[in-house]
This record gives structure tokens, sequence and C-alpha cells, in this order.
């Protein structure tokens, strides 16, 4: 099942998507859930009552073209967006490090989370090295506390495309990450969340970015270091994954900040992360003065 | 006005502090916000309307003792802990470092935040040198996005005790802080949110830590490089400040991992993080094992 989140008359809505059209899940299904957040409160029973009532022709006969929906990130306001650095060997390698030995944790505020469609924003003033970063992105399902490898995939509810934008010159001048991975806008989710039903080999997708249609990251997933389970599993050691949760699985080789020289995002750049089976992520680069919002 | 969460039937609730008791917000005031969540959503006209409602000599007859009370943190899951590192004099000077130029930002996940009285537990084979941070805590009221210094304080819902617990190991071991601040249970926080009108002076307060009733901080909040006006207006140029968003602008010097030498937390270990006009944050250390969940 691929499930989008829009908005409708201002307020975040669920929806089902087949053949680029949408139905919202409260048409489908007698008291379905109107959010992304109630589904996850519903667990795996309202995953099952939602799936059965989705028939794919009926969302194509009557549901609405998905371009014309205001789309936001499947999970508009995930609890936690957990990243893992350096995970696809090329880019440990353009970052002039060695293999890990264990998955290297960040975050990204969820205040940052926007849906394809959207604009990626930012002043100037406050950044000029805005760099692009295609993830595999994992929605967890149930909570994940203390699992192992071989369980860990079961608290996969499913998968989409994240661009986990960055400021280079925070995120490097600063102490910590945090703040240059975190400007408002800065983590594009979407278009579509597939169930982990239909992505049974989340290692094994192709993934890539596009800037202004020209290649600039190209990869499998098969190159991580650290597959989906182990991910899963090793967070599970420390802390609790809650439905909602976000895993951004880290990005491949060639983004723009280890070009040479640099290659940095502009006003009016089109961006869009691409993966097998998901979709396309399309976002376009605005900058804006401090009193733009 | 002095709010707090607690757990009844398994349900987070709402309720007001006077004198050592406490009323649920719906036992003071019809149709009152039954959650922290509830009242930040009504923004200033549901606090008004609490506060014109609780009477302090109602409170103290009709309450429970608070003592009697399994609480949560008084905004028990927020949408983000943005912390301050090296923001006092001593601490900065105790890490070796030169007096910041302008706030480092880092963050703790909202999935370790738990209440006075609740146990700050990890396994001793995942880390063997946990230790404490005394912090006083902001809690964001309304959002702020390119607030002024001068506009930050009306941001401010109120103020709150913060333990920001970090396993040393895996914050410096680690490509960044995230994993080792970040823990379940590692960010208790309470016992009370007091209301920014009943605490006039953020700045000149008096903050300390005991471990086992032996002051191991204390200091006042007149020493933090960055005041809570210019932390929010920092931070609201980067990204937005939502309702129940925390601020823990940083600790004193004093900490275990600085010592000479270093001392961490062990099982059994209380610590006590204090604040002047706020109260006492309690929490109890327990060594668990990885199926103690």
């Amino acid at each position: 099942m691929r499930l989008i989140s829009f908005l409708l008359n201002n307020e975040a809505r669920l929806g089902v998507e087949a053949g680029g059209r949408a139905l919202a899940a409260t048409e489908l299904l007698d008291s379905g859930p109107r959010t992304m957040a109630e589904l996850l409160e519903r667990g795996a029973a309202g995953l099952a009552d939602l799936r059965h009532a989705a028939h794919p022709s009926q969302i194509e006969d009557r549901g609405i073209p998905v371009g014309k929906l205001a789309l936001l990130a499947p999970v508009p306001r995930p609890g936690k967006v957990v990243a893992i650095a350096r995970n696809y060997s090329d880019h440990a390698a353009e970052e002039g490090l060695a293999p890990p030995s264990e998955p290297a944790i960040f975050s990204k505020w969820s205040t940052a989370v926007i849906g394809s469609g959207a604009e990626i924003r930012w002043d100037p003033e406050l950044t000029s090295k805005v760099d692009y970063e295609a993830e595999l992105a994992v929605v967890i399902g149930r909570p994940a506390r203390h699992v192992s490898v071989a369980e860990a995939l079961d608290c996969v509810l499913g998968y989409t495309c994240l661009n986990d934008v960055s400021a280079r010159d925070l995120q490097f001048g600063d102490a910590q990450w945090m703040r240059g991975k975190s400007l408002d806008t800065f983590c594009p989710m979407g278009p579509v969340l597939v169930t982990a039903d239909e992505l049974p080999e989340p290692g094994n997708l192709e993934i890539s970015c596009r800037v202004n249609d020209a290649f600039v990251q190209a990869a499998r997933t098969a190159d991580m270091y650290f597959g989906v389970a182990e991910l899963i599993a090793y967070c599970s050691r420390s802390f609790t994954l809650e439905p909602g949760d976000v895993i951004a699985t880290g990005t491949p080789g060639g983004v723009g900040h280890n070009r040479k020289p640099p290659v940095y995002l502009r006003d009016g750049d089109e961006v869009v992360v691409s993966i097998d089976g998901i979709g396309e992520l399309v976002n376009t680069c605005r900058f804006e003065g401090p009193d733009a919002d």
C-alpha cells in the first residue's frame, strides 16, 4: 500500500495512492484514520483494515490526481529523526574516512520536515553552503527496544525518500551538526510511504539524486555498510524507536561539498531524490530574507 | 502558577500545585485542559483561564500531596529538546575551552524524558561513564521564529529543572553526541513547571546538583554566557521553536567527567537538581540488563 499525507482545509489528512491518484483513508473506510498519527496509534490491526478497504481500482477511478494535492511528508511530524552518517562506502571514502565499525548516529529536528513539492528555504546571510543528501528513510511502525536483527524488519511500517539537506558551514562550524542539519525545511520526505510488504528488499534498491535534472548521486542501497535491520537493532539497544520515528539510513557519494571545487545549492535549483519502487521527492530551493516568515 | 504532569490510570494528566499539594486542571476548571499538550494548544487564553481558576487555598485544602503522585516531566514528550553546550564559564574552563562566540547547540531525543521520582536506568555493558548535568530548562509557550532578544521572553511558558544525563564514553566515542545524550531515561525534567510570571528573573537563580546529598555543582544562572532571551533569539534565527519545545540552557562546572580522577554515577545513586523557586528534581540511578524492558 502507498500512503500519503496531504493538506485538506489546512489540516493534515491520510490518503492512499494508486496509479497516480489518491483517496483519503476516511473515504475508503468508515471511521478510517484521518491522519498518519491515527493510523500509527491503531497499529497493525488499523493497517490491515485500511489495506483490506483500499482497492487500487477504486482509487484510480475516484481518486484525485496526486499532482493536485498539497503533499506533506508521509509522517508530517516524526517523534524523532535518527540519521546515520557515512553509511555508504563511496561517501565515507570521499570524506576520507575508514569504514565505520558501528553506525554513526546524529539527528535532525522534526520541525525541519516538509513534503514533496514544498520549498527548501534558507536565508543566504545565515548559510551559503547548502547541500543535498539522497537517503532511504525507514518509518517505524511498532515500538522497538532491544530487538534482534532477525526481528527488526517486523518493526517497520514502510519506506520513503528523504533529502538530508545540510548547511555545511553551520554543520562543520558549530560544535555539533544539529543546527546545520535542522534549519526549517531541511528535511524533505516523500512523496509516498510504501508499506514494507510491498518493498521486501530495502537493501537492494536504486537510489539517486538529481539537481536540475543532472545526476549528482546514483547508487544502490546494497552499498550501505549497515542495512535496515542492523540499524534498527543497533539503535534499539540504546533507545526506544517509536511508531512514526524515522531512520535516515545515510547518503551515497557525490554530495556537493566533496566535489572539487565544491558545489552548493542555489535559489531556484530543483532537487529530486528518487528511489526504486517509491517515487520521486521533488523540492525547489528558495532564498528567503530573515523577515520572510 | 506551578504546573505538573502526572499519571492517572496510566494516562498523562495536567495538574496545578500549591503548598505541596496538587489538583487536576479538570477539577479546577470545567472543560479544563486534561494534559499539558492541551494547555499548549489553547495558548495564552487557556493559560489565563486556568490561572484564574486555580486558587492556591483550594488546592491546598482539596489537593493530593504531590509526593503521592507518579510525576511525569511537566512536558512529558517535548517536540524537541534544544541543548546548549559550554554555557557557564567554569564548565567551559574545566573543558579547557575558550568562551564561546555564539551558543553551541546539540540535542536530546524526547524519548529520553522522564519525571521526578523516575529511575535513570542504563545497561552497564553499554556505558560505564554516566554523568549528571544540572540545568535550567526553558519551556516554550508560543511559536518563536525570527524573534528579537527584546521579544524573546514573551515566548516562554515557564521554567523547570533538567538533568542532562550523559554517557561520556558514548558521547565522546561516537562521531556525534546524540546517542550518549539520549539513552532512554537520560532527560529527567521537573518536578514542576513554574510559569514565567512567577519567575521574572531566570538569569539570577541559584542552581545546584547533589549526588547522595553531597553538593557536586553549585552556581547561579547569572554565570551563563548566553541568557534565556539571547538563546531563544539565537535559535529562532535558524529554526522554529514550538509550544512545548524545551531549551536546556547548559550546565555549570563540577560534572563528574572533569573531576580528577573522574567520578561517574553508580547503581543506587540519588541525583538531585535544585533551582531557586522551582524545586528539586530527584532521580535514582539503576543498572539494568538488556532484557530488563
